[in-house]
Parts: structure tokens; sequence; C-alpha cells
């Protein structure tokens, strides 16, 4: 366990919990490419999202701006919007982020973003929302 | 000037003002779909820009990730950049958020989207960088 | 209900129906994101969709073509088979118009895509197809 | 040559010419890939541009939509809007069927349609439009 | 039967054999686009992978690349993934390949590759990897 | 100089040189971000491309593969096309893997990497080619 490894693990247990969804998605390709699991807790987590200089908050605001413009991310999103609200973004704030890629990813990926950040709030008993304009 | 053109304009404004790069943009479309440019402002930024419940900065970060992955769209990340400096977000904070994109949409997009925060960070004689860990 | 909605809610009743896809989709998001309804209604339909200049049925092929090639699309692929469909563009066409983004898209997206129209065409008892050299 | 590849010169010719674009763009390719020049005839234009079911115009629009959707298609597009517009696309129909892409891609990925069709048109005198409510 | 046709078949007989992916995936679309399959055949087989100048397994190493950065292929990669195997990749090749296009296409790409390499290297009793560093 | 950077930059030495296009791009950043170069070379080329399992020139074809597809990455396509030949990637299978992507990615991104393919071999005298059946 190198200290990049540590850094990163830390950083992913405050943002999710060891039995959140990385850990399952996962633990299941461990037999096939353990090494693919530590790449990204050292360098998705430990090089990149414990960098100084950008509240952990903001951070999963640009990775939720990414994935759903990439598309096809749905457990990514999954785990990104729990992370996101563990790192003390609002349900509201959340749906306005994902509102906020409209213009530029368009209607398709926004529409199956917000189904899954639906999911991700109800599973938390945070629906409906009572923080936001969104209502 | 409907109240939705109002509004976006307003933003708009505030974001990068009249003389910057979206109204060279836009302004070049004017004699074959000015309507492009009156949805750019009344839906992107009267309809969603200006909604309450995320603030313009963060706004501006969710929009700099979508930009980002998606690709081949470096006048926009280059509007969106100073706007996001015109919204507070620090120097530091910007070269963090196109870092933080890395591990999701991968070393070329985050090479030509850092090339183009360069462009627009020296453009404002914003660097080298005083505030962020990443000197 | 403002003018572009009223717009937009017809042209989206002339080419799907008020049971159609389009509205259980949006439905399951009126705890979270109401208004995402609201702009799709207002901005793709009442203020794109339903422009003069170019018909329903050709509007269908430029969005058929634009969802293959993003990909990810699968509910609103369904849906806008569904839209050309209900605009006139024949069974044979939509075949067509799915082989006509192979040497743009690529053989996974057309493959994709063509499963989709075989479902929906299939549901409205149009297979085999009765127009077309397809077959 | 084969009946593919004279089926597939032939619409060639039909939308372009043999001075267009196309022939520029894979004449600089015949020193290194002069196959890729043949698959283009014989594939995209021999195969499918071709096949009977969905006229030349309409098969333009579906590739407008899937080039506008994949980005980084400028020379593509170019060609693509000249094609339409000698396939009887009027100068109208062409910016609307850009603009119909706008909800599905975005408007980083119009914009930059926009500026191409602008260029496409403008080389052909065809601006100001003048058989279209765009303006 | 042209010669394209049966040179395709059997480069596709040798990657895969009638009872795999392809042929079921195709099959369901026999009543609609009879056509696709024989495009699939004769052009992507016939046409392009069993030309000479690099081998088959070399072949599978750029589909698979592009498989990943297109996303939404799972079939696709199933497919290909058996493909290369039969071909003569080892897994832990395999292994190697879905990891190395982590830096350029990020790790939801990757990370959905790798788990429908698991399902391939599992359904073939591969796993645990035997010639691979990866574990 | 960790190990994993000497690592990394010993790989990027045999691919390429330091007086390569790499250099060249990242160079450019060093003033606003040197982790972003520091992270290419530990990561992408310490961590992944030398590991054992797979040899360079595979390596390349998928990332080969995984650029075309992705788009919008020149600058990298150069790079990697000049990394394969180095390897040991022969003129003409570079042709050929780029023509393999076609099927899957569509003309207009093998279009461009065979653009950039070209100039990458003209640049070192290698055109025509002598060892293809490409021609």
């Amino acid at each position: 366990m190198n200290e990049r490894f540590q850094r990163g693990a830390a950083r992913q247990a405050e943002l999710g919990g060891p039995g959140g969804i990385r850990g399952r998605v996962y633990g299941q390709l461990a037999d096939i490419a353990p090494d693919l699991h530590r790449f990204a807790v050292e360098f998705a987590y430990g090089d990149i999202h414990s960098r100084p200089g950008l509240d952990a908050g903001r951070r999963e605001l640009v990775i939720i701006g990414a994935l759903i413009a990439l598309g096809d991310t749905r457990p990514q999103l999954e785990a990104h919007l729990g992370s996101a609200l563990n790192a003390g973004v609002t349900p509201g704030e959340i749906v306005e982020a994902v509102l906020q890629a409209l213009p530029y990813a368009g209607f398709p990926r926004v529409l199956s973003a917000m189904t899954v950040a639906r999911g991700v709030l109800a599973a938390r008993d945070l629906l409906p929302l009572t923080d936001s304009i969104a209502q």
C-alpha cells in the first residue's frame, strides 16, 4: 500500500464508502484485472481527485458534466452523483447541474442522466426536492 | 425582446461582455441563422444558465466538463473558460477543473483543453499561476 | 401554458400522441425535474421542430441521423422512429435512413439502430416490409 | 471498373462533380491508400447511397444529422451540404436541417455546422436566404 | 454468393463460427434489413478484414481500441474479444489491450470493456489468467 | 524522479525521443500544468504502456484504434503513428490498421486519420509504400 493508494482510498472513502458502487464494480474484476482497481484508486483518486486547489464537490461537478457528455456511463454517473451528495452538493444543485449540461450535450444525454439522478435521490429518500426551484 | 432574451442577455453580459467570443461567433451567422443566436441567449442563458439553485461558477464547471468530453469544442471552451474566470473561478481552479476530467475523458481531450486554458489565462496575464498547487 | 408550449405540445401530439414513449419517459421525471419536460416541449418542439421551412418527416430524418451517430440513445431512437412513421416516412424509408448512416457512423451504431427499428416496425405489424428494395 | 464502382461514381458525379471536395481529399491519398477512395465510391455510394427507396436529398439529411453529431467532420460536412444542395434541398431547408440537430447534438456542434453551412452557401452566392423563415 | 461475400464469410468463420454472436445478431434482422448482414460480410470482412498486410489478431486489436473508445458497443466488443482469442491473441494480451485504452478513452469506457472481457474469458474457462502479469 | 517516471520516460524515449511531438506539446504547458506532463509519463507510459504482456507495437495498434474512433485527436494520432513505426510496425501495417477502423468508426474518422498517416510517412520518406498490398 503506497502513499498514492492510501491517499486515493481515503478520498474514495470520504466520497462513497467501501460498500458503495465503486467497490462492487471493481470487486467483480478482481480475478481479471486487479490493477484496474489499483489504477482507479491511485491515479483517479490519489493523484487527481485529492489534489488541493478545487474542493471535492466542485470536482464532482466537472466529472458529472464529462460523464453526461460521454454517454454510456450509467454506473459511473450513479457513483459520482452519490459522491457529489456526500461532498455536500445539495439535491437541488445536483438537478441543476444535470440540467446545465442540456445546451451542450443535448436532450438524450440529459434525459438519461436525470433518470439516473432520480434513482440516486430516491434511494436516499431525497425526493421530492425541498431546496430547489427545479420544482 | 422578450423576458427570456433579456434575462439571457443579462447573464451573458455578466459572463463575458458583448465584445466577447460569443458575440463574434454568433455575429458571423447573422445573415444565415439569426435564430441560432436568439436560441442561445433565450434557451442556454435565459432558461438554463440563469436558473437559481446553482451559482454561475459551478454551472461553468459542469459546462467545462461537458465540453472537454465532447471534443471538437475549442471556441466554446475558450468562451466558457473565460466565463468561469468572470464568475469568480480562480485560475488555479480552472487548471484543476481541466485536470479533473483526465480520468474520465482521457489525455487527448485534456491536453487539448489545457492548451486552450493556457491561451485564455495568458491573454489575461494570469500566468504563471499564483494560487495553485498545480505548479 | 404559453404559446411556445402550446405549439410544441401540438407538434408532439401530431408526432406521437400523449400516450407515447415521450410521455412515459418524462412523466417519470415529474417529481425531480418537471422543467426538463417543459424545455423539451417548448424548445425542442415549440421552437425548433415546428418551424416552417422543412417538413416534419425530413426533420425526423435529421434527428435519426444524429441519434444513431451519438450512440446510447435507444429510447429517443424508438420515439423518433415512431414519429417519423407518424409524419409519413414509410417503413422502407425508415430502413433506408438507418442504412444510410452506415458509412459515417459505422456498423455498431447502425446495427443497434436497426434492432430498435425492427422493434418499432414489428410493434405496428409493419414487418415484413412491403415497400422496399431492402428485402 | 466494376459495376459497384460505376454506380457509385455516377452517384457521386450527380451529387458533387469530379472537381468537388471529395475528389481533392481522396486525391491526396492516392499514394498511400488508393483503396480508401475505391471503398468510398463502391461502398458508401455504390452500395448505400444509390439504393432505391429513399431519394438522394433525404439521404443527405440523414448524413448531415450524423456528421453534426459526430463532430470533427468539417470537410465531410462541407461536401455533404453541397451534395444536399445539388440533390435539390433548398438553402432554407439546409439551414433548418442544421438547426434541427440542436436539441440532440447541442449548441457547440450546431454552431460549428452552421459556420460550415454559411461558407457553403456563401460560395454559391446563396446568401442572404430568400426561401426561409430562418431570417 | 459473390467473391467478396465468400471471402468475408470465410474470414468470419475463422474468427467466430456460424453459431457465434454475429450470426445471432444479424439473424434477428433478416426480415427487416438482410442487406445489413450482407454488407458486414462483404465489406467489413470481405473487403477490409481479409486484406493482406496485417494479421487477424492485430486487426482485432485495432477494432477493440475503436470499440472501447466509441462506447455503447457491448455486443460488438463481446464478438471481437472472442474473435481476437480465436485469432491467437492470448487472454493476457486481451486484458492488456483493454487496459491500454485507459489513458485515451478513460475509466468509464475501460471499466465497461473489462466487464465484457471478463464475461468472454469466463465463458471459455480462461479465468483466472495464467499468462499475464495483470494478476 | 520516481521509479514510475523513470520507467515511463524510458518507454517514451524508445517510442519517440525527447525531441518528438510529445516533448513539444507538453513543453508548452510547463507554465500552467506541469503535472499533466508528469501524469502522462508516470501513468500513461510508466504504469500502462510499459507493462509486460503485450508488445509496444500491439499497444500502439490499440491506441491508434481508440484515437481514430475518438476524433479530434490529430496531434496524438501523429505522435502514436510515429511511435508505432518506431516500435516496428511497418508502413504498410500502419495503413492497414487505419483502414481496419473503417467499418467501426466510419469514413470521416478514417479519412482524417489517413491524412495524418500520410503526413507521418511522408516526413520519414516512406512513401510510396513498398511493403503493402494497399497500393
